[in-house]
Parts: C-alpha cells; structure tokens; sequence
C-alpha cells in the first residue's frame, strides 16, 4: 500500500446542501510523533453529525467532513505513541481527537471535561487545520483517542458504540447503574436504545420512558424491565420516588414537564442529560426539586477509560446494537444524514464499503 | 412540678401583625406512647418562621407559634417509646416533628423526604391539631424526632444547630465535604455561617461566596480558607472547575447568575441550594453545564442519623455559632422576627429565659 499524502472524505458543502456530501481531497495537519494515522473501514452516523452539518448547533467550517464513531486499521503509528498500538490493528475511534492530558481534569480521567479538548471533525487544530471525520479514507488522531477494539465486536457493530453508545455509557457507569439499582431512560432513539443494553449490561433494571408506546415492543425486546408512556394520564405518581437515576436520552425539550420526571426519583437520585436540545433550556422549580433532593445535571460522551471498558464489557456480554448499514459515498451519506435527521432509523447507521469507495 | 395539660406559647395573629405575637394557652395534640413532652429551656429564631408568619411561602394557619430549633428538658416519655430518653434528659428538636418510618425513603434514613412528614410547627396533625412551635412553654414530639445533646454543647449554642446547623450540615456530608475536597459556601447568613464551620470540621477547605467584602472578615474568623466577592470583574475564571461542592446558602435568586457559579466546578461537581429562594426558580442551559458535568439540586434539613452525627463533631471539636441571646416573651420574640427578616443579626438568635417567662 502507498501511505497516502492526502487523505479523501464526503463533505458537507453548506448548510444548505447539507443532505448532498461531496468527494473531496484534503491534506490533514502534519502528522506528529503521538499520532495514529487510520485507514477507515466503517463510521456510524451520529445526530452531532446532523446538528453541525446543519448549522443547528451554530456556525459550522466548510467544506466538512463528518464522522466521530469511526473503525479501522491502524496504518502508522508516530514513533513517541506509548499506548501499545501496531500497524493492522483494529481500532475506534470516537467524538473527541484531542485534549491536553496534562490539566487537572485530564489526570482524573476526565480528559473529556479538559478546557482544550478538540472534536475530531470541525475543530480548528494549531495551524488551522480543521479536524475532518470518518466519512472519508483516512483519520489522523492522537493515540490517546484511539481504542483498541476487542476481537469478538463486530466491526458494523461496534462503530456506533463510539459515541451514541459511550455517550450512554458514561452517566450510567458514573452514576452507578449495578444490580438494585433502579435505571430509568428517556427516549428511545440512537443513544437510548444503548442505555436500555448498557443499563442491562451492568445489571441494573431498566425501565424505557417514552411519549407514546410506539416503541414499546423495541424496548423490550432489548431487554427493558418495563416500559412507561408519558402520554398516559397521570403517568408519573405511580413510580414516584422509585428510580435512583434517569438518563434523559431525548433531543428535544419541547412540551417536556420536567417536575414529572424528577418526581421519579428515590431521596438524591439523579437526572442526567445526555442529549442538547436546541433552545431554552429547562427552568426549575426549587419546592418541586426540595421533595425528593433529586440532582439535574448533563453528561458529555465518555472517557477513554470508560470507552476501553465499555468495549470490553460489550464484548463480554455480546452487546448488539440495532444497527443497517449504508454504503459510504455521497449518496449514502446524503441519505444517512437525512434519515437520521428524520428520526427515520432503527436505531443506527453504519457505513460500510470503505473498500470499495477508496480504492 | 404539676404536669401541664395546657401549653402556652408567643403565637402570631395575622400576616399584618407578624412583629406583634400574642401569649397564648393552647391543647396540644393527645399524647401518644411514642410522644416526648419537653419543657422548652431556649429556642433558636429561623428564616423559615418569618418566611412562615409573614405568608411569604404561602397560608399559614394562625394564630402559630413557630419555633423550630428548641432545647429543652424532657418532662414525660411514652410508655412505647425506644430510644432511651429519661424524663430530665436534655434533648433538641428541629424543624421535622413526624414521618411514616414505614417506607423506602424513612428505611433508608431518608425520614426527611417521606411523603407523610410533618413540620413541628404548622402542620396539620390526626384530628386537626395544628403543630406548634418552640417560642412556647412545651413541645410534643414523637421520639424519633428528639435528640439527646451532648453534655459538652451549650444550650444556648446548640439551639440554632437543630434547624440553621443541620441545613449546613447535611448537604456537606452527603456530598463527601471531606480532607482534599475544596467546598464553597455561598451565602454567609445564619446557614452560610454554619456551613463554614461544619465544612471545616469535616476537613475541607472552605470558601466563602458572598456578593461583597462586607463579610470576608466575619468568614475568615469563622474559618474559611478563602474569600470570594461576586460583585468583583471576572470572579469566576480565576477559580474555574476547581470546586468539589458548592452549597448555596443564600435565600434570594436576585441577579444570581447560575452559569458563573456553575463554572466554579470540577467534573460532576455538585451545587446543593439548602435555600428556597421566593420566585421563578433557577433557568439552566445545557451547553454550559455539558462543560463540567455539574448537578444542581437542593437539599432539606437533616436526617436523625445525621443531626445526632453533627452534634457529636459538635462537640468534639468544639463548634461555636456566633450568636445574639433574646429574652423569649411577646417583644423579644416579635423584635428578633422583626431583624431576623431585615439580616440584622451575627448570625443567630438563640431566645432564652424561659423560666421567667413561664414560670
């Protein structure tokens, strides 16, 4: 194989023609000595990847490629990486690429929370180079951001656990989801349908909390305990003070009362945010939360200690994310993004065919 | 000594005439077999009977007699009850007078948050009976709710602990104020004080929050390691995600940007308001709170298990409140009311002489 100077990806033109991705060469930043450099073989498509195309979330760089839950093969290795991995490896790699590993927050494994972490697309690097995601040929990310992935996951599989499935992870692992404990998660879409496998896996019991029962069935057959309709009358006082934590999953925070779902939770429970809606935000109201001393808080993707365990327990427990595979090119982003944005997926894309589009 | 079948007390008329409370003989509720009568020897003057007498947080049943951080001896004990109290024995009682003891939350020393708890004093007791407070002769209270003081605490400084001190308290040690953790108090009123001192007992270091300078020297005296005044330009950044536990102790959202005190934690750092604050409530945004993984969320009182806690650290380290001593009677409970509403107070009123008044 000739390593390449340039690498190739699908990307957004503006926010505009966000649903049409075009093939487009680019040089990455100059590779340094902590660096992996990977040959892509599958990337999951991610609702970040639809706000930031979009220009939801505000202003975005392009021409942009996207992509954060990306596998592949390690293809060079910078001569100072000290994480152990070798040419032909299998590795993934997730929404952040850099962060400085010498702070305060970085030495408590919460290189995530670190005030110069960088995402790995749309992110400006030294020099200017803006990060470019797994929708293409090759990534270029520092080694700590890169993670081995256990033989028994499936790469198809395992792409979407990089970040829908870490970002339910993390609150869950955090907050102490374990047997007897009682694990509530609201919405049931891509990062959802991780937190009813990820909640099981640790051995909590689950309960999917969802408007309608549309997706009943679903959650259950992924293993939820139980299943509670929020369009339902009076649907909260039955299970008043029962869950020790919720991790709230939905994208939207449209007719969303949340007294109720914090009415759920035992004395110091937990509501944790995974998902950040466009708009407002959530107003709270001191006596509601005084009942039950509940904490509202947010959680951001995950560690890469608990992205290395998560992978590990996922191969453990043989953990199958509901995923269909769409080949990479620029119609099969273009569709991805646009159904993904549409809700219209069950639970999670993945692109394939890298093979076949790069060479 | 005659047992009284009467109890008489200084009990606010009308929201109009809150300074002016009246003596009055009342019936107490029947006594029970797990009731403890207490001849009241001194009484601590709360936030929460101004925010009570004046209708500030909604009806309030007068006339009452409000009172919820009394000492006193115990003059009668139920033929059921357990916990060892002997008639003589010195006892508090603090602002919770009844709970279930029956479900999850009591059984998990969570008596606090049972649906089924009533407040010692305007609370709505089987067959009517309004409960009332420690500006009086006697209380009744069932057991659970009474606890012996140790003999090295002195009346008059341990009376503003069963309420003030056990606000303080309990937040900073559910929440791991501890040697190693650096906790911030905002506030430095009647709680806030007590917060500096419990948080400092506990072996964190302790900072003070307050709007101006004008309290830096009272926080440093009372223990605080540092000083931080929110009037000043850009407080916040040079102390950004260094905090393990933030409580606020203040009782007013006024100009209170949460975003800025939010910034002042470390990853899934915790801000605890002990405060109920008159108002809309408290608005959040996400993406500022997905920057460190903050919760927010409230506390109320204390356990038995953790009062009974405080007052042995109490005193085994010696804690001093700083305290103003009233003469209990229609002025002296009118006039501390009255500067308890306007701050007018270093940090405490403790009202004594009882046996003039009563006898």
């Amino acid at each position: 194989m000739v390593y390449p100077d340039t690498f190739e990806g699908f990307a957004v033109q503006s926010a505009e023609t966000w649903t049409q991705p075009k093939r487009t060469e680019y040089t990455p930043r100059p590779f340094e000595d902590t660096d992996i450099d990977i040959k892509v073989i599958a990337c999951g498509v991610c609702g970040s990847d639809v706000h930031t195309v979009t220009g939801g979330w505000g202003a975005c760089p392009y021409p942009l490629v996207v992509g954060h839950e990306i596998v592949g093969h390690v293809v060079r290795v910078g001569s100072k990486a000290t994480t152990g991995l070798k040419v032909g490896d299998r590795v993934g790699v997730g929404a952040q690429a850099f962060a400085c590993l010498q702070c305060q927050q970085c030495k408590n494994d919460n290189e995530i929370y670190c005030k110069h972490q960088l995402d790995t697309y749309g992110a400006t690097f030294p020099g200017g180079f803006v990060s470019q995601g797994g929708y293409a040929s090759h990534v270029r990310v520092h080694e700590y951001f890169v993670f081995p992935i256990p033989d028994a996951l499936d790469t198809k599989l395992v792409a979407p656990m990089l970040c829908a499935g870490a970002t339910a992870f993390s609150p869950l692992y955090r907050n102490g989801a374990a047997p007897g404990k009682k694990v509530g998660i609201v919405g049931i879409g891509g990062i959802g349908h991780f937190g009813i496998l990820f909640g099981k896996a640790l051995g909590a019991e689950v309960w999917a909390i969802s408007r309608s029962n549309a997706k009943k069935e679903d959650a259950l057959n992924l293993g939820a305990d139980g299943y509670i309709a929020t369009q339902e009358k009076d649907w909260a006082a039955p299970h008043a003070m029962t869950f020790d934590l919720i991790v709230n999953c939905a994208n939207s925070s449209k007719n969303f009362n949340l007294d109720d779902y914090l009415s759920l939770l035992d004395v110091n429970g937990k509501f944790i945010n995974v998902g950040l809606p466009e708009g407002d935000g959530f107003q709270i109201h001191p006596f509601k939360m005084m009942g039950n001393a509940a904490v509202f808080g947010f959680s951001h993707i995950a560690s890469r200690k608990e992205i290395l365990y998560m992978l590990k327990l996922a191969a453990e427990k043989g953990i199958k994310p509901w995923i269909e595979t769409v080949p990479v090119g620029e119609e099969g982003c273009g569709t991805a993004l646009k159904r993904c944005h549409d809700n219209d997926v069950k639970y999670r894309f993945t692109l394939v065919d890298y093979e076949k589009a790069f060479n």
